[in-house]
């Protein structure tokens, strides 16, 4: 598979291949929105210093491309987008409508957001539109009842500040990506704004789309990427977790293997703790055969394996009962054993990286990561490892708990050998 | 509009004429469900002793049944639903599907149910399938992983406990009925069951649908009947709570507006607080002319008065600035004032009556309601004014945060004089 | 031990034997205080129908003096109390400090206090004393001050409303009794008052006091009677849990072992879980021989046995590593085995009986208990195992999360003989 | 009031004249102990990168030093005070206790404690103990059963992280100091450890303490310095808030008055929110005439003043109704008018701003301000009124939800001229 002249232009084909294309999302305008009571509502924990957070995103870019990564933005990538007048017709039919704007607010809204730069447009649907931001001719008598309203309700667009991490709304997996159905409905516009960008930008049109359609209703069906691995050789590993439910695994595993796309999906039955956000929360890998985890978290996963079958529904399940996950992993990359970097520290100090993204790093290629700055413990132990770890700075952007690997979603990223 | 002879079958024309049928749903298997850990979940505050509260239910249907009022009771409701086999199939065809079963056990699982009798299938329908509940020979390795899985992804088909309350689910608006899109995922199939109904039972296939479809996606627009009395005078009352939007109000009032079904609809805009559930919490008629209401929450109002209008959107709002929704009501419905019932007690006793839907009275007929036997101030109040209050046991039934209003989904009640 | 006339006259030398006397405390005006918001600080997980509650336990009261069991009503012996000057005196110059009432109002309220008849006087002691009982002619400009305080500050004695659960404040543990330092700050002043009991009341002041002192500082270490077992044969069964520290175990027993009182106490360390409040929440006994336990948690319980030294402290820890409770007990006991009724049902209903003190039964006499008639089905399983079950109305009750063992504080119960 | 030389050596004298001497806490050890499970417990809401806090700390501490304001630290005030035998035999005799430490372990703890350099000793006195500092010489049996403790319970001394706050812990107020009764119990100690620096230690064992002892039971009556503000012309203004109780505000106010050090309290009635944790969080003096302040709540407050009486018990109650809390402070003050900077920004931004201490600066000189980085829209404003604002990082030390003023105790500041 490491002929990559043969491959379709886009895809990622490991954890820890050579990085190439990734896409990213600024902290920005949705991030301005949240405030201590309805950050919980938004999903972030805390509020940010968003300017800081501003400055902090723009270093972890730069040092990408400066490692001649190619970083695409998403506020670039939908302004791009949104200058092609079908899609920008396209998404503001799906997004200005009865249900999210309200009657009485379409017209003025629509009449608004359709003179706008494609630029300040973009900001705008990833930000949110308040009722404010509407300028006074374009108001009506019904912006009296929305600004009665409780909360998102407010607005004429919800701000989408989990944008952030990129990594969640679509994932490649090898030569193809899934649009995924996100578990909180306050994520749910995500990905339409992806599928936008999927459907109409001239460097994503024409991807190869695996599963997964905004404009469906999946039901208990959510998947998102930071469960998400395709570790190479055709295994795909996905969490079963608070976020990523069994009934999305079976449904895109038996995609993947329908379309030829992978082998076996190896899935981590996550303990039913709020804590087992994701898998990439506990673990991440940070060379071809060297992974950092969480071992709290990480000891009670109970091991499936999803195989392709050729009766209907075109998969059967392995169950690994007490195995090791990191033993089957091993054993599916053909490698004798994982070298496994814990989180560092007595029982507070790693409870508290792990809280911090301490497992969560991303990699630039085999055996060099990206990981915040604060986790100083853990980057040793990886340093020690032989790996080489590039800080990046967590203060503000680790507040909505994600770090590198979840701001990150890699585009194209080179196979490893096992 | 009292000549009930030219009327449509059912309809409600008031909230406190004559009450001649109603539905409602007695707890059962899916209370049997509820545990302190997932109470939360399926929206209860706390479990219940289910056993007694059948009772206790039982005992309110068979009063309304002595006061000559029709009660039709869900279960068995959807039983004869499911007995006509094109309605299983549609059901089942929506029910058992991939986002909710997951693939490998949709087949076990809709032979297991297309077996059923009518009356056991309703049962599951709405107390929900454990994988537990199916039997060996329906089961695949697909199971393990269910098992794994948290909460309500557990199940095959989710317990609906909240069917309880028929009021929010669909409600009748004079001469035809709502399908109402519910603010919580958790409730969304409530409002699928009812449709099977609305559309194959015969006693209930021939219904006006005003506006709502549980196959539409609403995004923002969700309406709770416990926000929504049809007060007589072509009237209607909507309170815009936590749970029932601006988007739902305006587009329900629309349509209403569009079908000849209403002349003006009064938005009760409630304070942004967790506590204001639903208009029918803290505000509910026991005569043409007397309410009872809990004065710490509506007192803090914001009125509007929704009326048609020719050009899109078919409606125009007044705002009624501070004016006091009481007053707003009275002059709408032509009376001089409504006579105000409050919550009994002092500080700490009229908080706790509230709570305990000391204000959440529905009317047998004009000056007769029913109410939880526990808010004996608030009953005597009501008493006083000439009320006649009949008890309901309420130590159970109340344990989910609703009262006798919140119960019945009345379907025939006639119009009262102005 | 079973020579009862050479017993001091008061004694709890089991916790099955014949009940003889037993300290109770009906619900009452704390309860009224009571409301959604408030609960939380008074440790109340929901409101109660408090004159519903009253006429509960007062049924509960009557069948316990039906079975010739003596009962003594905490309001009634506070009131008996106050009938002494000194004893008020003693008391009120406690409560009626600026600490508690604040400056300004002491004198009018202690003048009020002063005047009231006893019984009067026990109700505000035990219900509290809001700003508002206090006459017109007893208030200052303080008054003002105070009603814009939060929360219980705003009265001028705060209400007691876990007073319900007698258990818990005092334990009498074989021939004498302890004045336990209770977990909450709201709880504190439970002891003062039943201090005042011990040390004027004629029935009560001659009574061994093993350990415990409200009128001192015990930082760390909380008892609570609901973690405290006189099992017989001179063992004493005492729970680690949220409320009882290994600070207040250890002191307790090297005053137990120093006044010849027990001969080892079996400590049951709960797991670190907040379900696991009290023993008594998850393990009573039922018969000399049968106990009835919820397992999700006993499983879980790390068991030590304090046994008497002649070195200081005068104890010594033996460590039980992963051996059974019931098998460290029924050794200690002489028994070959206990044996177990768990908490009946599937998973949601043992859970759901369990939080409904299901397995919080108390013994009238060896095999005849007392439990609430909402955990039927665990009820049923100790009548089949020979155990009498008399039910108690739990409906408003058990909304503290207490059943019958918690709200009885025996005073005399015979032994048993092992 | 401004001849210094006639003054105490000791002392503060407004909220804003020139800062010459202040106490200050470093973050450490304590803080390694916080991990997202306890920290509430802790009462911080999130965890800190504890090396970075220490560098921010530390630059703080720098531009102090370098503004020729003398910085006492308290690790290093608490080792000098250990260096002296006595001091360290008068806190181990009250820190070694069964309560605190638990029985079969004092000894041991106490001989390893006696031992250490005074500088270890401090830095366990302010981090903590843990079971797993104790050397294995020390141990015995029952470091098995604190290690099945909950939370704090499991330490022989508990983590004092929130000593970051000296603010709250003392106050001086003109001449003299409080040592104040803290409102969670798990700050207590921190009183006892300055009760130790003020007894014993040369530079403050002649301080005037005018109210509070952390060996005396307060009950309710509970005093943060964050709520206390001397701000010159004998006025003192103190905050009625979740944390400090109008029982203490009536004592220390009485003790005040008595020892002539006061002519006037002015009590700040905060709303009945946890928002309004202390006054300073929502107000504070940047010159003479200048404050900045949270218009959401300060417009709530209600305002009163106690003078002294020469009747018991020493002063009177003035309500000031609906009067503004800025008029009543200015006109105190012989001010005409308090200028007035709000938060800055949007509702979304100010209420961020708030809860990240944007009104919580601490003046170094009159119009000459420490304040949190973050909040460049309030900090914009301040230099807009002509106030010099010198940032201070805030990533991390401001996770406790307190900026410069709750990190700083002021020991010697100079007063102002009205």
């Amino acid at each position: 598979m490491t002929d990559t002249s043969t491959m379709p232009r886009y895809g990622v084909h490991s954890e820890v291949g050579q990085l190439r294309k990734v896409l990213v999302c600024s902290p920005g305008l949705a991030h301005r929105r949240l405030t201590p009571s309805n950050a919980d509502d938004l999903l972030f924990d805390d509020v940010m210093w968003v300017d800081k957070a501003i400055e902090d995103h723009a270093a972890f870019v730069a040092d990408l491309r400066a490692n001649d990564v190619e970083v695409v933005e998403l506020h670039g990538l939908l302004a791009e987008t949104m200058a092609d007048p079908e899609a920008k017709s396209w998404l503001l039919d799906r997004k200005i409508v009865a249900g999210e704007v309200g009657l009485g607010l379409i017209e003025g809204t629509r009449a608004y957001l359709d003179a706008l730069p494609p630029a300040e447009l973009a900001g705008y649907l990833i930000g949110g539109l308040a009722t404010s931001d509407l300028p006074e001719d374009h108001r009506t008598g019904y912006v009296a009842l929305a600004r009665e309203s409780t909360g998102v309700r407010e607005y004429l667009m919800p701000p989408l500040p989990n944008t952030l991490y990129t990594r969640d709304t679509t994932c490649w997996i090898y030569g193809g990506v899934t649009l995924n159905p996100l578990y909180w409905p306050a994520r749910h516009d995500e990905t339409l704004l992806m599928k936008a960008v999927y459907r109409f930008h001239p460097d994503f049109r024409d991807a190869t789309v695996w599963w997964g359609d905004p404009e469906t209703d999946w039901a208990q069906a959510t998947l998102e990427g930071g469960d998400v691995m395709p570790v190479g050789n055709g295994v795909v590993l996905i969490g079963m977790s608070e976020r990523t439910s069994r009934h999305a695994i079976t449904q895109a595993a038996a995609a993947l293997f329908a379309q030829g796309a992978a082998t076996q999906v190896i899935v981590a039955g996550m303990p039913k703790l709020r804590a087992a956000m994701h898998l990439d929360t506990v673990f991440t890998f940070a060379d071809r055969d060297i992974v950092t985890l969480y071992p709290a978290i990480m000891d009670a996963v109970h091991t499936f394996t999803l195989v392709p079958e050729d009766a209907a529904p075109g998969l059967s399940v392995i169950d690994h009962g007490s195995r090791a996950f990191v033993d089957v992993v091993a054993e599916a990359l053909g490698l004798p054993r994982l070298h496994v970097v814990e989180t560092a520290g007595d029982n507070y100090e790693s409870e508290r990286q792990q809280w911090d993204s301490g497992n969560n790093a991303v990699a630039l290629r085999p055996g060099v990561v990206y990981a915040y700055d604060r986790n100083t413990a853990t980057n040793a132990l990886l340093r020690k490892a032989g790996v080489e770890v590039i800080p990046i700075a967590g203060a503000e952007l680790g507040r909505g708990r994600g770090g590198g690997h979840c701001m990150t979603c890699p585009i194209i990223r080179d196979p490893v050998e096992f």
